[in-house]
């Protein structure tokens, strides 16, 4: 199986001043490829650092691809390194990449400075891939079998990921004409409402019988799930993902209300197609969710077309005045309660004119707790023309856990609910 | 200088299904501290691979940080991979890491299973940290000079970011405790409003007089501007504290507004600052950030003293019938405009009795966006017994750059305000 290694270039990942996102979205189109990634590595703007530690990558895979170091202040590191490591210390002009940089600075009304034209000055060593996107060119360096004991691959991209995934598509290409790759079919499953080691035990038996060339993992998410993922290298694609989705089938039963999807998902999607299938509206009433229910909500491209809005209730009185709650749930029950989150959600019903709606109630902490309602209890009501249902949890987190697993239990309730009313 | 390498372990990183956030705070911690990393690294969940990668990581630094790898199922042999690169095949329960792992199953109301108390479950050759916030200890292995050349420590994180990065403070106490590292002394302040690069040139003439021993970094962040840090190696406190301090006072009259706050912080922290110093209270009323104003404020431990609630008026109809704006005016003016952002702060204030609201309307994206009113295009309102301001402004991103961008700039065209009606 072919094997890659994905390589970061720059002090800014390695003090944290930013989340390298390049190394993710470049291992995903390998593994659709059928690549394996076996490693991703961040280093810094240093010479040797860079000789060394791109040699002990080719040592060890087919393909590696180095992502920043390149630009007009700091490329004379990362170029230079690349030039000593592919044993030369001679350097090219493109023509196609200074035609490029000559486009893009006068498109910007920019003067084409020296070390503008120095970008698109490369090792003699290596192949060209231009780069439309941006000044620095994609370079390609093909190692023969005798310098790392295997034909190795070096690709070096620019960091900016705008750019770094604009050239992707011709990197790939060239991957697929240079090497004979063996495809990875996968298939994802979404669960929520049970814990990952409860879900373990509960799949046990499913586990210990999965043929051996599957590889199951699993992947909590606090507002998504745990969700599940079957793999398999090589063979036929459409016999594979049949036999994947045959497993993930037998599953189904053993999950009940636990599974909401059969791919890659989230609860905001779920309910959003839920409701955009059946025609229905929402609406929600938020008190210690603080708008987050919204935010999930109106995340969904489109949802305008079944979420009609809702009201942030903090204060008791917006309780009162906007949502129409009885002051008298309230004082006899605490705003924490069954009674004072039904009436939050069929008053946001009533005030919306939606046909569903959900509400939340709850202490999320730090302070605010009592012995009888502690910090981490919330109250989660779900209304609709066929009545109201109301639901009590207890979550131990800090305040921003607490808040997201409220919102995400608030939408699964919902979720169980609508799969009920609007599919049967 | 003490020198780090960062590890993750998991095929969920090299197969690009998660983003590593981890290592990132993780380095931004350890910069605080005055340790320099070299490395980051991310491999799959196998045996040999871990100990082969972090017996070489070891050999390079003083301190090597692992995250994930640790769960209840069957996926995870990271600590298989740590015995064995410690010496040891024999293991030992820790008792505080167990008692935690009952209170958090007991307190969700979940049977304490086998695969949970494994968790307690670790190499006789670490000391151990326990986590309070899952069930994975932190596991503590610290290696004499004779094993690679120098003292060297390895620390082992559970990978779900709330755990690591709450288990953080504990881990750089007891880097702190064990080695001699050399004090770094350093504030931050944060900018909103200006784009880093014209930052950048705005305070040129200041960042070229900077002293030679002080170290000025740019922190960029889409929800609460560019951060600004200055650093010094070394030196007593107190002194190089106010060094810091006197510096950054320069800068006040060239920032003017830019400026809000000489402290690391986030706009809504500073609104509701500004709020509780004031004794007011604020409402929104959101069309396009769909609750994420009123996430974000409610995110604060202690905003229900200021913070009375909103409307997500996602839907006209809401817009018309709970915010009482005018069918008129979105008839003659649209929905994203000047006139409905300001009848919608004015609306939400009236309904709430707040002394201050913000409103949002604008279009995220993708869909919708016209020649007139791209996507991008923002209105935002803000109303208060002095009467009610409008502004609009243009973004280039996608749906969730545009909706936290409209959210920020929203939350930071309140703080100007506020901070001229209440501080003056």
């Amino acid at each position: 199986m072919t094997q890659a290694s994905i390589c970061t270039i720059g002090d800014e990942i390695l003090i944290g001043q930013i989340v390298d996102t390049n190394s993710s979205h470049i291992s995903q189109s390998l593994n659709t490829l059928g690549i394996r990634v076996t490693r991703m590595l961040s280093i810094g703007d240093e010479h040797d650092v860079i000789v060394d530690s791109l040699t002990g990558e080719l040592e060890k895979n087919d393909i590696v691809i180095v992502t920043g170091g390149l630009g007009p202040t700091k490329d004379d590191i990362t170029k230079d390194a690349l030039a000593r490591l592919s044993g030369t210390s001679k350097f090219k002009t493109d023509e196609r990449q200074l035609e490029i940089i000559h486009r893009i600075l006068s498109a910007r009304g920019l003067d084409v400075l020296d070390i503008n034209i120095a970008q698109a000055s490369v090792p003699d060593t290596c192949d060209v891939i231009p780069n439309r996107l941006g000044t620095a060119p994609v370079m390609v360096f093909r190692f023969p079998e005798e310098r790392f004991g295997h034909k190795a691959t070096l690709y070096s991209l620019p960091g900016v990921p705008f750019e770094a995934l604009g050239a992707l598509p011709d990197i790939l290409e060239d991957i697929r004409k240079h090497n004979s790759i063996s495809d990875i079919h996968h298939q994802t499953i979404m669960t929520f409402g049970i814990a990952e080691s409860a879900l373990a035990k509960l799949i046990e038996g499913w586990e210990d019988s999965l043929p051996a060339d599957m590889h199951l993992a699993y992947l909590p998410n606090q507002l998504t799930g745990v969700r599940l993922r079957l793999s398999i290298y090589g063979g036929i694609k459409e016999e594979e993902e049949a036999r994947i989705k045959a497993e993930f089938d037998k599953l189904g039963p053993v999950l009940g209300d636990y599974l909401y999807s059969d791919h890659d998902d989230t609860l905001q999607e779920c309910v959003g197609r839920l409701l955009a299938g059946s025609g229905k509206t929402l609406s929600a009433a938020e008190s210690c969710t603080g708008g987050l229910i919204s935010s999930l909500m109106t995340s969904i491209p489109g949802s305008s077309e079944y979420y009609l809005g809702s009201v942030t209730s903090y204060a008791n009185s917006v309780k009162t005045n906007v949502l129409g709650v009885d002051e008298d749930i309230i004082a006899r029950h605490g705003a924490v309660s069954s009674e004072c989150v039904a009436a939050m959600a069929e008053g946001v019903r009533r005030l919306t004119g939606s046909d569903y709606s959900v509400a939340t109630s709850g202490i999320a902490g730090p302070g605010g707790g009592s012995a009888e309602k502690p910090v981490g209890l919330v109250w989660i009501g779900v209304s609709s023309a066929k009545g109201t249902e109301t639901f009590s949890m207890i979550f131990k987190g800090d305040r921003k856990r607490n808040i997201e697993r409220f919102a995400a239990n608030a939408l699964n309730k919902l979720r169980v609910i609508l799969v009920n009313e609007v599919t049967h």
